[in-house]
C-alpha cells in the first residue's frame, strides 16, 4: 500500500446552499454540485488545484452526515487519502490492528472509485477515508 | 486575494509520540518534528506530496490545542489554505462580513509565513487558516 496524496477534505453542513455562498467567497472558485442518493448526501466540490474541498449536506434524517451534524454540529467531517491499491490497504491496515469501517472496499460513483474508512477510534479521532481512483 | 491551494490539515492529539507511531503506518512517511514554543505546541509534519498533515500536541495547559482536546476530544483541528496576499485576504474577508481571529496578519516561523484565521462561526464550524509563504 502506498499513499499517493490527500484527495479531499469533507465538511458537513446543515444547508448546502448557504455554505456554498459563503465558501465561494473564501475559496474564490465555483463548486461542482452533485447528489449521491445511495449515500443520502448532496455534495458541493471546490477544486483548489491540489486538493478538493467537499461540502456535504445529508438528504435524509438517517444520513450519516445529518446524524453527524445533529450530534457534533457543523464542521470538518473527514479527510481522504488516495492509495494505489485499496484491497491491499484494507488488508494491511486490518493486520496492523486498525479498525476499518467496511470489511471489503466499497465500489462507488459508478465504479470510478473504491473506498474504505479507518474508524476515528483507530486514528486519534480522525475519520480517514481511503480512496482508489479506478 | 487568490487561494493557491490547500496548505495543510491539522490534527490535535493528546500524545504526539503515540499519534506519530500510528500515522506513520497509515501514511507511509516519516514526519518532520518541530517544537514551536510561541504557540505552545509540538508538531509532527507528514508531507503527502501535495499537502501536509500536521499533528499537534499542546505543551502547556493554556495552549489552544490542549484546550481544544479537553473540550472536543482529539481530531481535526483546522485546515489551512495558501493565499497570494494575506493583508488583502484579511481586508477582503472582513469587508465581506467574515470574522477574522487577528485584526492584522501575524508573522510566524521566523518571518517565513504570515497567517490569519477565519473564525469557525463564519465558516460553518470550520477553523480556516490563511497562510502566505513569504
Amino acid at each position: 500500500m502506498k499513499v499517493l496524496g490527500l484527495d479531499h477534505v469533507a465538511i458537513a453542513v446543515k444547508n448546502l446552499d448557504e455554505a456554498v455562498e459563503k465558501l465561494k467567497k473564501v475559496l474564490g472558485v465555483e463548486p461542482h454540485i452533485e447528489e449521491v442518493p445511495e449515500e443520502k448526501v448532496k455534495i458541493a466540490m471546490f477544486d483548489l488545484g491540489n486538493v478538493r474541498i467537499e461540502v456535504l449536506q445529508g438528504t435524509a434524517p438517517d444520513s450519516a452526515v445529518t446524524k453527524f451534524v445533529e450530534k457534533r454540529g457543523e464542521g470538518i467531517h473527514h479527510i481522504a487519502v488516495r492509495v494505489d491499491n485499496i484491497e491491499k490497504a484494507t488488508e494491511e491496515l486490518k493486520s496492523l490492528g486498525f479498525e476499518l469501517v467496511y470489511p471489503e472496499p466499497k465500489v462507488v460513483a459508478g465504479g470510478s472509485r473504491k473506498i474504505n474508512f479507518v474508524h476515528p477510534k483507530s486514528v486519534h479521532g480522525v475519520l480517514l477515508e481511503l480512496v482508489e481512483r479506478v
